[in-house]
């Protein structure tokens, strides 16, 4: 029989949080696309739980994240338990969670398994691609004479479709107890997708096909199988740590149990994660050794042995559970893969790439937004309209984020494992100021909001050297030569929009009806580049006029609104020009405004939904947006918003040719 | 072949938006029920839009509300257009839509077959009831001797399976046109019920069945069937008003048509209602004569007649669309039927029982407000929880908002249909400026917040003779005799809780993890009565001494509590005790609140979600309820909320043995 050989634009290995992501992009943006997983179905309970702030914006941007926020558990406040004087446990602080102001969102928790349906379900909304289950690689190559071909479909992969033997539910090595166990995936488990691989060709019935592709990512876990074909290796260290987790509904009279909690005990650490449905996750320190003095092997974990070593923790407090959900244990370790990618043309994404520990809810959120980044880059050029160059920023800004992340994490889990000192001269021990301040710290960089994306083609940094960057995580501003400013404080950065952090979000008004929007809901995840033109006061004459010449530029044939856009028929699917003035909303008339502002279609007339206004709305106060951001009304600025809401430049209204200039880099001009 | 007969607790006919809304009570509440409708398919265009602030306030109560309110289009401002001296319409005024405060939720517009499919999104979740389509009654009949025994099924209704000759498309009278056209459902179209019923009748392929109900409830519209057969007549008058409706996207420079706008102009007059999806529905006033002064009949009004007069009313405006997705004209009118049940054993409600003309967007919601009274009483009756004569208010509480919308609709609709007043001494014209204040007054009505029962025996206002209730729709306080108090400005009554009318709602913090929630939020429609306890001052010793001996009292073997629900399992299931403190959040601990404010399980432990507090939030401010409504902080008080969020009755924590008198005179003791 003939081997079965199809092509296809993007081949994506692996149906977790990060491939259902990326598959979001490809499905609203119209790529060819197939999704394989060797598993059998989708997962059914424990894995990942916490959701930043960062993420919720990000489901948000696609219609599902109000619908997740209702359903998830809202944590708003962390309570630190430590010894007292006689070693029992008392409550030594609390701090808020996520930082007010931050977001729209604050961290939650909900089941991953439910934010795998969501997205599951937009991306059935947008197209027909369907996850394929029992699907696993088995050979990867790449024409690499092939890869600069942007017609081409130079990676070739042969998948082999895995004969499902029996029910998939993994048996509890201890008692027979019929509760999911997550030990087999955890990294105390060997790796046995060779294993797997082996035992399917050995079966008759399985058969294979040869799948060409444009792209390949790997998002296929710790364990990647992408990851080894591309010769990317882990790298970092690994630590004897090793934690364990319980997802159950708790039956205590521990107080603070609905509550996250940070507990150290003289009998080790525990961390509280209260979830949806009543549930609680508990991540429980286990003593590296057994009673003999030697070190535990994953044989010697089980429910009982951490409900035993949280109960000890919880003392004098009772703790007992008649549900548990799901059960696992781990080894602390942060490791980040030496490639991201090959050729252009295979990408890693999520675990694949960064392994750390779970406790800063991390997992789930940052496998997420590598491939958000992914996406929309790797549609834009599949679909022609950028050059292949900007797939280097994916390689550039999220390798910088695991690098961050294993930073945050060594740092963050070595305080957590470690015993509370028991005197200032006590050198070893934690000082639990010290953990409250890095717990504190660490929630902001947690919230996902913290990111800011080193200058690169689509990160336009005024006056900053790269170096100067890499050197200083804290961001640097120098100011621009030319000394013109925007910003309300005189200097040529604004107070609350970094470039290369996310567009904050505040409240404006929809001039053509007063509705509220919060500015992110402005921007969906849709494909399309944002000028968010920050019209100032436009009852003033000069700033007025500024208004009208910036617009006929704009609708200059020279102009990137209309060069990289002859294909389309519109090129607000291509960039979308959304105005936010700053005079009172009655005394404007939209009409009057330049047409290039709410543009004219002949079957609809003109467009309500570009022009809105930072005023007093009637019913959810008043989102002061200019005072937020620091945008001078009488100036004003424009902002220009990448497809995944971060900032790629700032300027004026008088810098059209600077925006000529920024998308001339990377968009082809389309003729 | 022997007629099919089959047993039911609830036959429904008619699916528009009241049968649809009796069927989420049913399936929640796990009642048997059936329910049929004439047509073959659900409403795809057209029919009503208009969501008021306590429709959306009700959907939110079934977890559906907020994918409505975004999906909706928002109505912020009514803007007022008159004419000028030389004719010529101009702007003149403009004011709020819904009033800031009244609700968490304002007016907003959605077709309504949105609305229907969130509805049986809802049944669906919760039962195995569907709608059976192309199926209506031919026969009613009930067994009056039995209508008094509660194992009965006195209500017996021969319905019959219609056949389906074509598609149900009708066709345009003018020019062929597809847009759908609702002529033939208007009120200037005929009945034509009984010559379906009899086509039916005479296609051999037509069978019947017997279905023996509990109780049967007719949603079947201003024809209603049900209706003629217990007798009911629609009483009131009908005016020679006509006036079109056209749902388009309109290509216009009128500057305020994403506005709701009433607009009188010389040509006549017109109301502007901004939808969803670049639509718009405008309702026409259309001259009552034709050209030769004959008075118009329905063959006459088309889409091109409503387009005209529109280009005329909206001159010097330009006007046309090029996308028209229903249009229909009616008759003003406002009815109400005699009779709206018989031998508590069949109800009408919606259109069934009252008509009026559409303008006010009241016409989906008080329809679905009806059933949204009724459901739960029916099921409650059904459960054998409560008494039959439960089922009197129905007809008391729905006949007396049927009165208040008849009688707003009157004023509202002559006003709008009258011509401008041209000078002060010109009495037939209407005067403008009290056009606008009617109106402004209308938008409190017409939110569906401002209802008040009158006393029953589910509604105890104290002092308050029915009579003086009656006179005068105004709301009177009197003081009870014994001068007791615990509102904060001493007086016995809350400055924010009427008796009568539905719990306002101000965000409180779950004492447990902090998280807000809108009271609101906390009163699902699921059955339950909710105790609302506010206890004041928690760490005041005598207030927290008050508290245990409330809770003591509920405790009681002869308390409510557990007298009405020795059948059930947990009372929390008829009754749930909700608890809002007004202490520092952090200075009380949960448990050493007494149990019953937070019930144990041995399967889940404390329950979390009982107890509340007025607190400052982290992220969504302060909801300051004592404040907001009007408790004495120092007292707290006690209100019972009814399954449906209205009030029964306020009274102190000393009080449970007025509250067990309350619950004994209509919920059945279960021994």
């Amino acid at each position: 029989m003939a081997k079965k050989v199809s092509k296809i634009d993007v081949l994506i290995v692996g149906a977790g949080p990060a491939g259902h992501m990326l598959c979001t992009w490809m499905a609203r943006m119209g790529i060819k696309t197939r999704i394989v997983d060797k598993r059998f179905d989708r997962v059914n309970s424990g894995q990942a739980d916490g959701l930043q702030s960062r993420t919720f914006e990000i489901l948000d941007s696609l219609g599902i994240g109000q619908d997740i926020w209702r359903q998830a558990n809202h944590m708003l406040e962390i309570r630190f338990w430590n010894p007292d004087e006689r070693g029992a446990i008392h409550r030594s602080g609390m701090i808020v969670d996520t930082s007010p102001g931050l977001s729209r969102f604050q961290q939650a928790t909900l089941h991953q398994g439910i934010i795998e349906d969501h997205l599951m379900g937009y991306v059935k909304q947008h197209s027909d691609i369907q996850v394929e289950y029992g699907l696993m690689p088995e050979s990867l190559s790449i024409d690499t004479e092939q890869a600069g071909n942007p017609d081409a479909y130079p990676v070739s992969c042969t998948v082999r479709q895995l004969v499902k033997e029996k029910p998939s539910d993994q048996p509890n090595e201890h008692g027979g107890s019929s509760v999911p166990n997550g030990l087999y995936r955890s990294n105390l488990a060997a790796d046995t997708t060779d294993q797997m691989l082996q035992s399917a060709k050995e079966n008759e019935s399985s058969s294979t096909e040869e799948i060409l592709a444009k792209y390949v990512v790997g998002c296929d876990g710790a364990h990647s199988w992408t990851r080894r074909q591309i010769g990317s290796v882990m790298e970092g260290e690994q630590t004897d740590f090793i934690w364990g987790v319980l997802d159950i509904i708790p039956i205590t009279n521990f107080p603070d149990i609905r509550y996250r909690c940070a507990i150290h005990s003289a009998a080790g650490s525990m961390m509280v994660i209260p979830r949806e449905n009543k549930y609680v996750r508990l991540y429980i320190q286990i003593t590296q050794t057994d009673e003999s003095g030697k070190v535990l092997d994953r044989h010697q974990i089980s429910p009982k042995t951490l409900t035993q070593a949280a109960q000890k923790i919880l003392s004098p407090y009772k703790f007992s559970f008649k549900h548990c959900h799901w059960w696992t244990a781990y080894r602390i370790g942060q490791r980040v893969g030496s490639k991201f990618s090959a050729n252009r043309r295979v990408f890693l994404a999520g675990d694949a790439v960064h392994t750390h520990s779970p406790k800063a809810g991390q997992g789930m959120n940052i496998s997420m937004h590598d491939t958000f980044n992914l996406g929309w880059k790797l549609a834009s050029v599949i679909q022609g309209r950028c050059s292949p160059s900007l797939l280097e920023t994916y390689d550039l800004e999220r390798r910088q984020i695991a690098q961050e992340l294993i930073d945050f994490d060594h740092q963050f889990s070595r305080l957590f494992s470690g015993r509370p000192a028991q005197d200032i001269l006590d050198k070893e021990g934690i000082d639990l100021k010290t953990f409250q301040d890095v717990f504190e710290k660490g929630n902001l960089f947690a919230s996902g909001i913290a990111v800011n994306y080193r200058p690169n083609m689509i990160v336009i940094k005024p006056g900053k050297s790269e170096a100067a960057e890499k050197g200083n995580g804290a961001v640097q501003h120098v100011e621009d030569a030319n000394g013109s400013t925007y910003a309300s404080d005189g200097g040529k950065r604004l107070s609350n929009i970094e470039i290369g952090s996310r567009m904050p979000s505040h409240k404006i008004l929809n001039q053509s009806d007063a509705r509220p929007w919060h500015l992110q809901e402005l921007l969906p995840s849709n494909g399309a580049w944002r000028i968010l033109f920050f019209a100032g006061n436009i009852l003033d004459e000069a700033q007025l006029s500024r208004v009208k010449t910036f617009a006929e530029a704009l609708d200059a044939p020279s102009s990137f609104l209309k060069k990289h856009t002859k294909l389309v028929e519109n090129w607000s699917s291509v960039f979308e020009l959304i105005t936010i003035h700053s005079a009172p909303r009655v005394k404007v008339e939209l009409l009057s405004l330049p047409d290039i502002l709410h543009p004219w279609s002949d079957e609809f007339g003109w467009d309500y939904n570009k022009v809105f206004v930072d005023d007093m709305s009637y019913h959810e106060g008043h989102g002061q947006a200019y005072k937020n951001y620091g945008i001078d009304a009488s100036k004003g600025c424009v902002v220009i918003v990448r497809p995944d809401q971060y900032v790629s430049w700032i300027g004026e209204m008088e810098d059209v040719e600077e925006m000529n200039k920024f998308f001339g880099a990377f968009m082809l001009a389309s003729s």
